[in-house]
């Protein structure tokens, strides 16, 4: 078992805020993240699959072809996006850190044929980033 | 001479769109960084000072002031904002890179006094990254 | 279940040495490290939380609630100090980074109480990083 | 138990190709990386050991001894060689980072001896790692 | 006056050998990287532009076409190559970092327009970086 | 002209104290800086020369030779040292990141003889880095 991660980048608005609670509450769990004109990152996205190695091709995976899929499934749809806004897989939800990593593996898991969908982890700032392996 | 340079973060939301074009000649120059509903960044803004070393210090400038002086003026304003929105020195101008750095320059060099301001530099992306020494 | 990593900084002094040894014995296991004078470090601190995500925040834990807890019982006490003379809880130990790591999760984990404490990551050089997950 | 981990470089050439194919279908597997003429990377190579702390020194393992093992078993043999052609140890394999990780494990594993092996990480590009730990 | 940089990569093997010398002299100058069976590098490479801003745009040159001139010009030639066999405008040259550094500038240079080109900065390896502006 | 840079990285302890203040005035100017007990860092240096390319070897300066000059003036006397205390050159100065890079180039550049010292860039946090051109 050997496990393989590729490294991919998009930049998008978000906002955190909970419309069934007041500015008060908001600004008091949020802060600066509940601003009402949005902020945004350069989120830093590792996917990493495990499998056994092919002998004929030393690969788990084609990592051109995970980099493709990632691109299809993930970054055309996240990158210079709005989370809140225009992400059909984030729809009702709070694009937290954490909830976003775990809608990443949702969308991205059924695609993962020839081994599997280890880890989703994601940077969103230099001091704060999330992993989700999948496990409920 | 010597030159001390501070490292800053702030995470921001903007969009490049001028709107004296179409739609079709802004997406034909910007593509997706004219999305309606915002992207954003990590910032990374590195300023430089230059001066003499003061020998009861060894200090051109305390990087402590440096560092309170950058938060006052600029990451205050521009962390967690919409650029093209919510910062009064950014009115009517468009955020890009290289126009951030030119107004982070004029924000910050009258307040710094016992020595000289160098450098601007500000990293966008993993990818892109600006710099301005107060050349016209 | 979710992982969630808050990365904080310390920079401190410290020397490895066993009293119990001579000088000789104590050169040849620490080398350089034993240096009477004492040397020091940047230390980079990655502290891993994890637990469910709360639907209201998509939080599993604050991050700014998680930063506070890391400055009030860990950097604050060990930045800008002397590891083997300034810190109460490494008193008569050994300073390693080993040693360290395992020091901080037993200050930091009665803390942790919305979610549970998974690793702390502890970076000492460009070369050298240790990890610790609670494990006797 | 505590994980300690060293880190290492190396710069190698190498190619991905198998010779039961023709060109052809090399060219559709394996892309760019079958240039007959060779590429290479700057691999850094993180080794990681896991085992109890010994009260004497504070260490699992003395970092400068995995240091040392690491450049006799794996760098000196790796460090600006071609993969394919060079190492005894990768005779007849693919060389992929996958197969790569794996054999740095096998040549490694037998010297680990005050403590146990835990994982081979090796980055060889600014966007593909792999990991081992010794899996079947 | 403002600077714009942007950042690509290419993975590529070469050697450094001067065939009027010996093997033995070679080796006394050259050390490891005289390897006959060559070895490799993954190059990061920086490229500067200056001019000022357009204020329709905000940009001194479009990032998006800077990237797209470096691909056409210098990595589509230079990735995944060797750089002492493969390269039409190496040929006859020590390809080491300086010399890489000068021929990529002669390569961009002509087709930069819009503004100046200001630096080529070119990172071979995590401990050595070059830079050339033109200078003779 | 082209400029080549080595990086490399020593870790010492060091304390801003000026024995002409009292203890208040002390801790005014350099706060936890001044701790008795001494602090340390992760130094990394990037020494920087600049010549021309010699069409035999294509170096402007062997950047083993470099490496080897580096680390018998610089850090084999800072390495693992107490600034204060340990080194000879710093003796009766204040051992600021910039006093310390304008040291560096003191000691550096009288040994540099096929081309010139240009740069001594010293990065002392994450956030603090020094740059000396030799510029009185």
């Amino acid at each position: 078992m050997i496990y393989l991660t590729r490294i991919e980048h998009f930049n998008a608005a978000h906002r955190l805020y909970n419309e069934h609670w007041d500015e008060e509450k908001n600004i008091s769990i949020f802060g600066k993240c509940a601003n009402q004109n949005w902020h945004g990152h350069n989120y830093e996205l590792h996917v990493t699959v495990k499998g056994k190695a092919n002998p004929e091709t030393g690969f788990i995976m084609n990592a051109k072809e995970l980099s493709r899929l990632i691109k299809e499934k993930i970054t055309d749809v996240l990158d210079h996006r709005n989370l809140n806004v225009d992400v059909p897989f984030l729809k009702g939800l709070q694009p937290s850190t954490e909830v976003l990593a775990k809608c990443i593996w949702q969308q991205l898991e059924p695609s993962i044929k020839e081994c599997q969908l280890h880890c989703i982890k994601l940077i969103e700032t230099h001091a704060i980033y999330v992993e989700y392996f999948g496990e409920e």
